[in-house]
């Protein structure tokens, strides 16, 4: 019979796509929507990348290595010793997007019903590709009243089964913002080693981290280099979202071979992105300052603005570019949609992220909006103004 | 522990890979290795193709749509209607190459566990994604000495059983150069219709055609419009493998939305394939003419060539760039192996591809290679000459 897989009736239908819809429509109407729900930077990507991409002088677009090609890995080596982080060309695998290194490692490290631990609140597609995977995501809850800082280890202790076979965290975290501390960073390196465990390690937003408090990497801990798995991307951090180039890399060898497999059977990574990103490599300093400093300007005015608002909470992001924000309203699903479809002040309207579909839980963060920085700060400023508009009317019916 | 998935250990290694070693030891050594191994052509993209992506003009280079550009999409509608598939935009979505057409079509369509049927040889990473999806390949055989023709019908009635879930066809065929006749398709369209199974068709090679025989689409058949899952990619038929753009068609709602699941999961296919595909089908037909021409002319040249060696049994392919040879030796495994790494004449020697690679069945094809006609005719002629002189020497070992 003509079936869909379990597998695709279990994967999450982002509630986000659902509200595009709504925005289409708003749009259609004349209503201008600002886009609080992507994490698709408006910053320009880096003169050198675009002019690298109109200089490639081929007359063959070949299939480039599984691996990625060997010029675009030896730079990313110097990337990366900036950060402290000590790797050989071989260690990195270079990935369609950071979307296929986390693919890669579900698949090569878990097997069906295998448990993965996430925090939740969590990137949604950490859930859908342990579905495609068939692994089972364990989560530890992470709270907006304590800024979403790791919970006490015993909580990590409490979700490890003999089924257990990962941990993945996101650091700076989507969508909460969060830096693991130093102290934190230990204790996850002690629960990884006493299990066993692996430790995936999404890192793709150090370039974005507003405290003076250090990075700490999954690949600066001592005493468990094979079981790090580290997760990377190019998208944010030259805004180049669409090139689809990422990177899994580990010091595990075996892991590396079993990636391997999976990369041969899919050929190769976009050609065109990779020699985009081997000349964003050589984005100067300025350009990474400015657009630092951008953001953090955004984060500073959007915090404040939000917390002004009655009723609105959001703890201070400390990294990414992203905040997990409270609501005064009972289901800020409806509340989003609802904005879309009822409201406008001025010819304008918001769309943001609902937060039910960041937790792995049902009905956690219901009043709860994941917001993207990613506009600038006129432009919060006025999304800023509706939303406070919105919640007054909404509350009003 | 930090074991590696039961998936990985079983997708296979390519023995291409193994053999790659030995190319670049050779290599180094300074022999000359023709490489009829892979379906890397060596013909130049279309200047259009080039011109688009040196004319990218945007600032950002953001995320596109998870199904792909509505303008590729569009524009792919008129390609397909020249070989009389009538589609609108919505069949169409547009994936990171044919590679994750296929992939995405076993995890929406299959359970673990479910049984697809391919005959046997094939594209070795069917089995590669099988195995990711945990599905089960079945084969039916088809035989060099019948010049790989379907079976009959009862040889699939064989192999159904009531965890059948689809029938996969390569057509033309990888890698043996097989054209499925109009009759053939229809026996394939009443197994499909009678136990209601998904047709997964593989069609990316119909450029490449060298019989006056009727290319019949999948998507032609009548009464199985719901079952049909087209496979495609633009890679060969403009010479442009790295760009990674293919797609995934069929007029199954339910399908569509299944696997639009897994597209939002990877977020976006690579922004520069989708501007160079799009540019790509306005090729012009004197390009798509000479490259035919080309093809049609090392094929003929390379079979008789091939079909002059004592031993060497070649049938004639009539489609795509691959044929299946059967050689006068024992283990063309290590016989190809040998060639890279025990002999040379005249300081060149041959890649070849082991034909076991292409086989479900353990030791099927153990006398065959696969041979890609992706080099130009003079080298063709010298990578004979030295096939002749390696099979001498070998079997007089």
């Amino acid at each position: 019979m003509l079936e869909i897989s379990e597998r695709a009736n279990n994967m999450p239908s982002s509630p986000i796509r659902k509200l595009a819809k709504y925005a289409d429509t708003a749009k259609r109407n004349g209503i201008h929507v600002y886009h609080l729900n992507i994490g698709q930077p408006d910053i320009k990507t880096p003169d050198c990348a675009l002019e690298a991409a109109r200089n490639v002088d081929r007359d063959i677009l070949e299939y480039s290595p599984s691996q990625g090609y060997a010029s675009l890995r030896t730079k990313l080596v110097g990337y990366y010793a900036e950060y402290g982080i000590d790797l050989a060309p071989g260690d990195i695998i270079i990935t369609t997007g950071g979307s296929e290194a986390v693919q890669f490692a579900y698949m090569a490290c878990l097997n069906p019903g295998d448990e993965i631990i996430v925090t939740d609140p969590s990137y949604a597609n950490y859930m859908a590709f342990a579905i495609s995977a068939g692994a089972v995501v364990k989560s530890v809850k992470t709270r907006i009243e304590d800024g979403f800082k790791l919970p006490p280890v015993e909580e990590f202790e409490k979700q490890i089964t003999p089924k257990t076979k990962a941990i993945l965290i996101c650091n700076p975290n989507n969508p909460t913002g969060y830096l693991y501390t130093k102290k934190e960073m230990m204790q996850i390196r002690d629960i990884v080693k006493k299990h066993n465990l692996y430790l995936f390690s999404d890192e793709v937003y150090r370039e974005f981290i507003y405290t003076k408090a250090p990075y700490v990497s999954a690949c600066h801990l001592e005493g468990i280099e094979e079981n790090v798995i580290l997760i990377d991307s190019v998208s944010k951090r030259y805004s180049e979202c669409g090139i689809r180039i990422g990177a899994l890399i580990t010091k595990n060898k075996k892991v590396r071979e079993a990636v391997m497999k999976f990369c041969q059977a899919r050929l190769s990574p976009p050609l065109f992105g990779q020699v985009i990103a081997e000349a964003s490599i050589s984005t100067p300093q300025e350009y990474m300052d400015q657009v630092y400093d951008e953001y953090l300007e955004r984060r500073n005015f959007l915090l404040n603005e939000l917390n002004k608002i009655p009723g609105v909470y959001s703890p201070t992001p400390m990294g990414a570019f992203y905040t997990m924000v409270q609501l005064p309203v009972d289901d800020a699903e409806k509340f989003c949609q609802w904005c879309l479809t009822d409201f406008q002040y001025e010819g304008q309207t918001i769309m943001m992220a609902p937060g039910s579909g960041f937790y792995t839980e049902p009905g956690e963060g219901k009043d709860q909006v994941r917001m993207a920085y990613v506009l600038n700060k006129e432009d919060l400023g006025k999304a800023m103004i509706v939303l406070q508009k919105a919640l007054e009317a909404y509350n009003a019916q």
